[in-house]
């Protein structure tokens, strides 16, 4: 049994975290939901009990085993080694410590022998990165990844609960003809519109959740020279992600025999008959725990191609649940 | 001064053809609106005038000079031939003729040369086409294009005007809590959700509009190796299609250099400083004549390849605007 500390317990990601404890029935001897001192003393629900939420401090990592962090950036290169000095195992979901060469970066299905290198700190990778290497990895073992290009098309659920009530506040101004008004969840309207802009910009123009999935990829697979293109989109949907991959290999991999390996891959859904309508689709992956893969085809442009659709619930697979999987595996 | 009649009078993109003879004060003499049976008696306006819209007949193309063409592939196939032998040149938006090798396929900022060459039928590509290649080409003019990577964010008015009335109304049943009931337009919900399904599948699960993507793309740019991935999908947004489009090039080509060559090129408008949220949109798209290109930057996977960010109004540039813009240099 061990005992489970979830930062940001009142967050998005952090409320699906203590949900899929829950779920999975992992052995949790005391939950300790904790999030900044203005969330604290709201309560959590765990196992059909009310546990208050406590404001993080320096005391609040003593005797935990496992603190599942989903608070941030700034709050985790805060607390993260606060946590560890106590003796926990931090599990973050953060993109604070993801490129650390001391920290692991893990997704289960692929890359579980680098979690027993942690010195205190594992971190859980971006969502959009998580589905993909779940789809590409398998794959890879087969027929040896050489380049891979993702077009992302993200939901507002990973921008946080601000921005699910943004989107349907702005599509309620939209459908009764109204202007949607500036708001501060994102520079622009979401509603009924595309915006290509995914964390901040660097002096080149590539965004960081650009260069997540090119760094985070390269790493979780042991491939620091893959080629890696990619363009991040939000678009208005509530949960999930969906992602447009071609990928390259260095051996043929006919689409029937990539299907094969994909159906029988961990934690992969393989939904592919395009001509009856079966194909993976936001509104079926919310609140499923697979990474959806189908469109699985030859590519038209380039040799030895697969182009393919992953769709995954950013809030589970590609955060809560592959953190608490790793937890799993501690 | 030329007679002028366009079939599908009725339709999104047929009134778009309409307008957008007026706005551009293209030498009409006569305007003749026609549409099926079904939708004939209705009116059209033209320059603030009421005209009924007839049934298109045998009849229909006596002494009409440019016959603009919006009505789908089988009206198309049987009355385009019919608007040929009568002395009319035929500008066809379906996509009954795009293919044939007696049948120009033209966008005028890229190959008004092949106007010419035509024999009664020009064939006006389709939408995700048009905005991809008017922003390739100028850049493939000064580097050469090897190979490109295109998925498409496609709004619903590419379907027609029932689909714009279905996402409508989808979006006030999701958001009033209820559960979408099925509907003709397409195969699922499309309000908050994404369809990586536009046009039927072949036997390798490709998609016609994917076919598009590669097949018009060379014949456009007389660029028959041209390598073309394609990925499409239908996203819940009314009007204008973004694309994200990776380009590998010949030779070097850089982000600032192709930035140039866009800003001077005919019909292309860049709106490219992302840290300040300066990017093309949809909301801003619609209703605009432009293809308007952003994001351009290193791409962070091939050599001497860039990747952008396209976005265009799918009825305007993608459909009605180009036909006109045809019929303006015959």
């Amino acid at each position: 049994m061990r005992s489970v500390a979830v930062l940001g317990a009142t967050g998005l990601v952090g409320r699906e975290m203590i949900k899929i404890l829950e779920e999975r029935d992992y052995p949790v001897s005391r939950l300790l939901p904790l999030a900044s001192p203005r969330s604290a003393g709201t309560k959590a629900v765990f196992r059909g009990e009310e546990i208050t939420v406590e404001a993080v401090s320096e005391d609040s990592f003593k005797n935990i085993d496992i603190a599942l962090f989903s608070a941030g950036g700034s709050t985790s290169r805060k607390w993260a080694p606060v946590a560890a000095d106590s003796g926990s195992v931090v599990i973050d979901n953060s993109s604070a410590w993801r490129m650390d060469p001391d920290v692991p970066l893990v997704v289960p299905e692929v890359n579980p022998e680098d979690i027993p290198r942690h010195k205190g700190i594992i971190a859980n990778p971006n969502c959009s990165t998580i589905q993909a290497v779940a789809a590409l990895w398998p794959l890879h073992v087969e027929a040896g990844l050489r380049y891979v290009n993702i077009s992302t098309y993200q939901s507002v659920a990973g921008t946080g609960m601000k921005a699910v009530k943004t989107l349907k506040e702005q599509a309620e101004t939209v459908l009764r003809g109204e202007a949607v008004r500036d708001d501060e969840v994102y520079p622009h309207q979401i509603a009924f519109n595309l915006l290509p802009h995914i964390g901040a910009f660097d002096d080149e123009g590539i965004s960081e959740e650009e260069w997540k999935m090119v760094n985070e990829s390269r790493k979780i697979m042991h491939l620091p020279g893959l080629k890696v293109s990619g363009t991040t989109v939000r678009v208005p949907i509530f949960r999930c992600h969906g992602e447009s991959v071609t990928a390259q290999f260095e051996k043929d991999l006919s689409p029937e025999r990539a299907g094969e390996i994909l159906r029988s891959a961990q934690g992969i859904t393989v939904e592919d008959d395009p001509r009856k309508a079966i194909y993976p689709m936001p509104i079926n992956g919310a609140g499923k725990d697979a990474v959806y893969v189908g469109r699985i085809r030859r590519d038209t442009g380039l040799d030895n191609a697969l182009s393919m659709w992953v769709v995954s619930d950013n809030l589970r697979k590609g955060a809560a649940l592959n953190a608490v999987q790793i937890a799993e595996l501690l």
